[in-house]
């Protein structure tokens, strides 16, 4: 496409690299821009320049935070024995969403996948297992993945490098979405429910 | 939704204000920033930055412009004797794209919308009047405006506008879309264009 100025077809190209976004979808956001207020694209550069020089990470469980230990893992009413693996802060915000965890995280920072070269050294595993050595009082790890090839591959990595330690490994359940209809769930969700039957 | 940290709280913020990004689109957005290079979001912030602050507007057509005349309004090439109509810079490149056009533009900045709060005095109309009254060999003016209800009012207060000079006011084409299938065309475009029926 011929754009009218270079500024505008910079500006798009830019846009156009964030995930989901495509030309004529970054067309709109700079038109946008354009015709609005200039403090909205001041606010927004420097919202997002403070975001990326700025943002620091909890030094335990690696979850972004303003402190060097997060509220969660500071907070003495939340359950030291048990932390949920997640793959990121994602994960985190929306299992606090279901108010049905009160344990700790640990944010591995990605998932296991050869297709996009990460491996086991690119996450946040080291610093699990240390953390499990140095806390005596963690009785539990929910592997909370997604229910994907690679999440699956990572559980498997997890659970393997877990189990010499005297701990419980567990899971989130698997099965057909609340709310969810028998007849248009996939085979293999369908089937594993089945097999993971649980007493009524 | 209780964010991990300011920063991206924040981030989180500004980029929601972008039309059709949602809060959660808005958290993507910002953890892929988070994940990627810094030079990702000083690209980006920069081109952001400086389509704001430096992008200038074509004196004659105000269309976006690195120069004060825009390559088509200074283009020999142009058909001078007619003019698009058209509601903003990406009605321009979308027309630009068929490749089927080759007079001069008009962009409005806008379209009437009383629910918006935009009169005929918040958009390019003056200019226009002014540009037919000192280029004598203009013929034609296209009003290439969505039909819309806020379209057709435009379309309606420039052909009032517009009556007292001697040119041929004209509109594009309404009708059955190329490829369309006559079955599920909405009523009023089947209505309309079995009435304004053409010569085969």
């Amino acid at each position: 496409m011929n754009y009218p100025s270079k500024l505008i077809e910079e500006a798009v190209l830019e846009i156009s690299k964030l995930p989901g976004i495509g030309k004529k979808s970054a067309l709109r956001l700079a038109l946008h821009l354009l015709k609005s207020d200039k403090s909205q694209t001041q606010n927004l550069t420097e919202a997002l320049s403070n975001l990326r020089e700025k943002t620091t990470y909890c030094k335990t469980c690696h979850n972004i935070s303003d402190q060097e230990i997060c509220n969660i893992c500071g907070s003495h009413r939340r359950d030291q024995s048990i932390i949920a693996v997640v793959q990121d802060t994602r994960d985190v915000l929306a299992i606090e969403n279901t108010s049905q965890y009160s344990g700790q995280y640990h944010v591995l920072g990605g998932i296991i996948s050869p297709m996009m070269g990460i491996g086991p050294n690119d996450l946040n595993i080291d610093s699990l297992i240390s953390r499990i050595e140095q806390n005596p009082e963690v009785k539990e790890i929910i592997l909370a993945l997604s229910p994907t090839m690679e999440g699956d591959t990572t559980a498997f990595y997890l659970q393997k490098r877990l189990r010499d330690f005297p701990l419980k490994i567990s899971t989130i359940a698997r099965g057909i979405p609340i709310g969810g209809d028998l007849e248009y769930t996939d085979e293999i969700t369908l089937g594993r429910s089945i097999l993971s039957r649980i007493d009524f």
